[in-house]
């Protein structure tokens, strides 16, 4: 008794005297300093982000190599704060010195458009003597103000503002009653609205003006299900129980299941952050990934009418995958045993904020892992899967966008998103013709045809920092059928590729030869096939941005231009549509395609490389997606391919094995092993609460 | 009291006066039936197969439309039977009538390879003196023969045998211990065996010869994970259980879940048969399929070197995706809750013969179906999918295919295939370079190259049979970027190509527009956005057939020639490899190209049509992949788009759901709905058996 309190007295200490790694985000207590810090020196500012520094690789490499040995990377906070004129403030915050480090006046940029950004335009709108005017051409009176909505985006980019002034675009929505969807009700002028000073500088109208829709309102409320006849009741549960707990540990913010191992980090821009993952492979722990991340992403819109080419939101660069997203206490959005980490922000009036349980991390089961029969006897092997989801859920306005990095007891890697969420709504006419751009989802209602593309930044590890990139192609050999290499015309191989220079280090997809990409160590071969280690990018979903090449988008949204971009690793290279994403107006394009113009011959062979792979869907709506979508999935996938000498997984415990003399001794076997799942599967009910795996 | 044993009683009579529905297939006591039948006329036969012959569409539809004053079709029986000199005869049995309706000697064909004539061969391989000689070159004595194992693959087509003669080729192995991976020892010659005479009658022999690999044994088996350290002990149960059971009904083989209704048929060819699908919308039964089936398979091998090219499996032509099926009483293959249903076959010598739990019925968590977050106040409504999974699992030699056809609330049926067990293996001598079409995955073993490609049968029945299939492509508007119509470069839209005949209704993958096929009702035109009412086809592994025009492959295999064909509908045409696949020249091609070829101006437009598609993937082998594949998974997915005026599942009822109103009143709000689920996760551990949706 005695010996236990003391341990849990130890613990407590202990747990007290954590120290930061230095890739966890910065506390509140961090955020709180660096405002302090920065407070003494400049005044009047706002806060539009604070947060970590990431150490530089190469120190960073040092200390994970031999912590005890090498220097703590220091922490540094990374400030963006905007003074009255729409200034913007670049800084670096020394935390461990208390001191500004770095601090520049940027000029001609626009930082992102934070969720207190978002929440305050709605009720200038309200109050607009000029939005008052256009509602009331609507048919909305003065006195029904406060059923007027807007989701204030970022403009973007319009040529005739500029850069130099901070500005949003209010797309217009209207609530006969606040329960209403507001998607249903869209109003067809777009005022902008000056964050600086508050208030609406101007007014986009169209040149045809649509009516107020005048359909009765589709929610998907419980009250709006009640009146359809209430919810169904034939669904009976499915529990999903852990008795024991969960097969990871959580070490402050380092990962532990299956061979896996990984810290989880989280920003206001891109949200979760994976860095130094490994897999242990028997004895030996090999690096796989230094950092992983949703980098940017872009969702254009199809309607060639102005302003709806504003309408392509940079969820990541000009909101924040990680600003916008949901605390997972307002309802749970997994099963099982759940563990949640919170996220820490800096308020605009430099208030250190905490989201609950912004990140899940939990297991489930994954179906079969392997299985094999020998048809001779029945003798066979199953075995099931189980995989580890970190997880987060972001709500851009009107989108949802679930994030699951999976990772399975193969090695492989899976980021699988899931969408979901209201259209992105425009208003028409009854009988309007819509034209191939976008489809009347509901009586008056017209969702615009978008891409949703997401870019994913690798920067691989693979035993170590030399890697070489190779995209691959399925082909069919070169010889003619009935030549003397391929006499039944059946030959064919995988086609590669070496990403040579910055310059040509980029390609497109195809998907006629399942094109795929390896992120290779060339200096470590794999024993058995003497083929290089790799860890290979398998990607199915990858449209061509549509957005013509020179158009506004093509422009701002250099990183959508092909499937995979490959770049020299540098520091400072994080955001591929740049550090400051609004109101860049593309030329010249930032992010990208500045880092390859700016080292065109630059090698990618057997060196330090980031792989920007740009994927996504395109999106033709339909009434199915109204009032609200079905979760469409999609998945990227990272396999590794002559990384190992084996399947790894092969010492999962079975739920059923039989060998062949095991079968040869009588039906069914002695000796083998059946879990207890399997036999109850067969022997009748199943017991809650059994140890079973 | 009585009364309940009066309704036992009832039901019990009811459940023996059960009728057949007419997709129903055959009992065993309808084989037996059908076997004596044929034995009062016909001597001497060995059967290949008796199946359902399947009632003509246009009659069927009668009885579908009303069972109480159309004819029932009748029973009849499929049957395929062998004589002595390899002759095939082809008939139909009237079960109704107890007669022989049609039979007829098939010249020149070969009926696929049984489970029994895998089983036969190698007992003769092991006694034959040749190849008890070609395997002491090898080093095998003669007292180690049993230590000798084979596939007994089909021949496939080989010109110097023809097809005139019943032929296997038998893949040569050895097991150093009987529960050693025979796929370790590939020996280097194949025997040719004659399965009318049972003797072999020929061997294939390398010019260059391999000697048997001397690598120790790799496998995956209790005994050899016990040596490699024994099985992980980190893992935690996860338990799945549906206290009050299943969601679902099953009656007889017609299942009922969430608004989907079904019949569950099986046969030995394609396996699982989904018929008459329909999705009750609101108070409307709608049919969606009339047939869905896997109906043909090929795997091509890459290795140009003779006898090789002859490796280019068709599993359900060729052998069975119905005969090759696993029971699943051998191991619990799913969680929670499962129904089973056997399936029955004739053997050999005219016995019908069940495999226990062929075909596996359950349920699923399937994560979130639906959310949205309002970021004014948090308001937002989370709702769980359930997704129901009908399937099975066949073993062909090596490999596993795990078949899941898998129904979704929002009403999306799900094809997904996981690949599993052990690569095909060939033998190599140390140090042999095994060019671009191999990879030596464990020392001495060469894993080649390989295809596998499906062809799905897709009988749509959107809303009545009369339909339309559309490519579709995402692309970018034709006006140039700052012209009037497309001033920003913005505009892309869905682009619909009409497969219009016969001969020009084929289409291949474009991964860069993204490319899919509507199959649509032109006929009715969704009320809200005026489109079709239509099902998507989404695939996006869908390879380009490898092997080059005019191969031996690309002949014999004419249905992989694009990932999709339409043909009218015919309800003779089942199978696109043909009838009997084995020994299938190619010289004419068989199925649909000779379909195709029959009426080439044949048109599809607003009639009856069939779509094939076929998809899969490359598999470029590595050492992940042994001595066991960890399962890679594949989709096809058929989406219902303009189909409904609306989310069809907003029903379901949500783990979580506030409004702003519920919000407005106080925190986390008064009114809303929270599930006991969704509670319990935040308000600490979970009970057990509650009933938790």
């Amino acid at each position: 008794m005695v010996l236990a309190r003391l341990q849990q007295v130890a613990a407590h200490l202990t747990g007290q005297l954590v120290q930061h790694h230095p890739f966890d985000p910065l506390t509140t207590e961090e955020i709180a300093a660096a405002v302090a810090i920065v407070r003494k020196e400049h005044e009047g500012l706002f806060f539009n982000a604070i947060t970590l520094w990431e150490p530089r690789k190469e120190e960073m490499l040092k200390w994970l190599s031999s912590p005890k040995t090498s220097p703590k990377p220091r922490r540094v906070a990374d400030v963006v704060a905007i003074g009255r004129g729409s200034r913007v403030y670049d800084g670096l915050v020394d935390l461990d010195d208390g001191r500004i480090v770095q601090w520049e006046l940027t000029e001609g940029v626009q930082p992102l458009i934070t969720m207190e950004d978002l929440q305050v335009v709605e009720s200038v709108v309200r109050k607009d003597p000029k939005v008052i005017e256009q509602c009331g051409i609507l048919g909305i009176s003065e006195q029904d103000m406060h059923k007027v909505y807007c989701d204030p985006w970022t403009i973007g980019y319009d040529e005739r503002f500029g850069s130099g002034v901070r500005l949003q675009q209010a797309l217009m929505y209207y609530r006969p009653h606040p329960d209403d969807s507001q998607y249903t009700y869209p109003l067809d002028f777009c005022p902008i609205y000056n964050s600086d000073t508050q208030e609406i500088v101007h007014i986009d109208i169209p040149e045809v003006r649509r009516q107020l829709n005048q359909a009765p309102p589709i929610n998907y409320h419980a009250a709006a299900i009640e009146k359809e006849g209430g919810y169904r009741t034939d669904l009976k549960p499915i529990n999903v129980t852990q008795p024991s707990g969960v097969s990871f540990t959580l070490s402050n913010r380092i990962l532990h299941w299956q061979n896996w191992t990984l810290h989880i980090g989280f920003n206001y821009r891109e949200g979760l952050v994976l860095s130094n993952i490994t897999f242990t492979d028997k004895e030996t722990v090999r690096p796989l990934f230094y950092r992983l991340s949703l980098a940017e992403m872009v969702v254009p819109y199809g309607n060639p009418t102005h302003p709806h080419q504003r309408k392509h939101a940079f969820d990541l660069g000009e909101y924040g995958g990680g600003y916008m997203t949901n605390s997972l206490t307002h309802g749970c959005d997994c099963k099982g045993e759940i563990s949640y980490l919170d996220a820490a922000f800096v308020s605009r009036s430099g208030e250190p904020q905490t989201i609950k349980n912004a990140i899940c991390i939990h297991e489930e089961d994954a179906g079969i892992l392997f299985k094999h029969t020998d048809f001779r006897d029945n003798s066979s092997t199953t075995t099931r899967a189980r995989k580890l989801l970190v997880s987060q859920i972001f709500t851009a306005a009107n989108y949802e966008y679930c994030v699951y990095w999976i990772f399975h007891q193969d090695g492989t890697i899976q980021l699988e998103i899931k969408l979901t969420g209201i259209l992105n709504t425009y208003a028409m006419n009854p009988g309007e013709d819509v034209g191939p751009w976008g489809t009347e989802v509901y009586p008056g209602v017209n969702a615009h045809n978008h891409q949703h593309l997401f870019c994913l930044r690798l920067d691989p590890n693979i035993d170590g920092q030399a890697n070489t990139v190779f995209q691959v192609d399925a082909v069919a050999a070169e010889e003619e059928v009935g030549s003397e290499g391929n006499k039944y015309g059946n030959a064919f191989y995988a086609k590669k590729t070496k990403m040579e220079t910055m310059s040509t280090g980029m390609s497109d997809y195809e998907g006629a030869t399942s094109r795929t990409w390896d992120m290779c160590n060339p200096n470590k071969l794999n024993p058995y096939s003497k083929k290089p280690v790799s860890y290979k990018l398998v990607s199915r979903e990858v449209p061509r941005l549509l957005p013509k090449e020179g158009s506004l988008v093509w422009k701002r949204a250099g990183f959508a231009r092909h499937a995979v971009h490959v770049t020299r690793y540098d520091d400072a290279q994080l955001h591929p549509a740049g550090r400051h994403v609004p109101q860049t107006s593309g030329d010249p394009s930032q992010g990208l395609p500045a880092w390859i113009a700016a080292n065109p011959e630059g090698s990618l062979d057997n060196t330090d490389v980031v792989l920007w792979h740009t994927f996504g869907l395109t999106h033709f709506p339909s009434p199915e997606d109204y009032p609200v979508m079905p979760a469409e999935p999609m998945t990227v996938l990272l396999r590794p391919r002559n990384f190992f000498t084996q399947n790894p997984c092969l010492d999962v415990p079975p739920s059923h094995s039989t060998t062949p003399s095991q079968m040869a001794v009588g039906r069914g076997g002695t000796g083998g092993i059946v879990s207890d799942l399997s036999r109850l599967a067969f022997g009748g009910k199943e017991k809650g609460g059994s140890d079973e795996v």
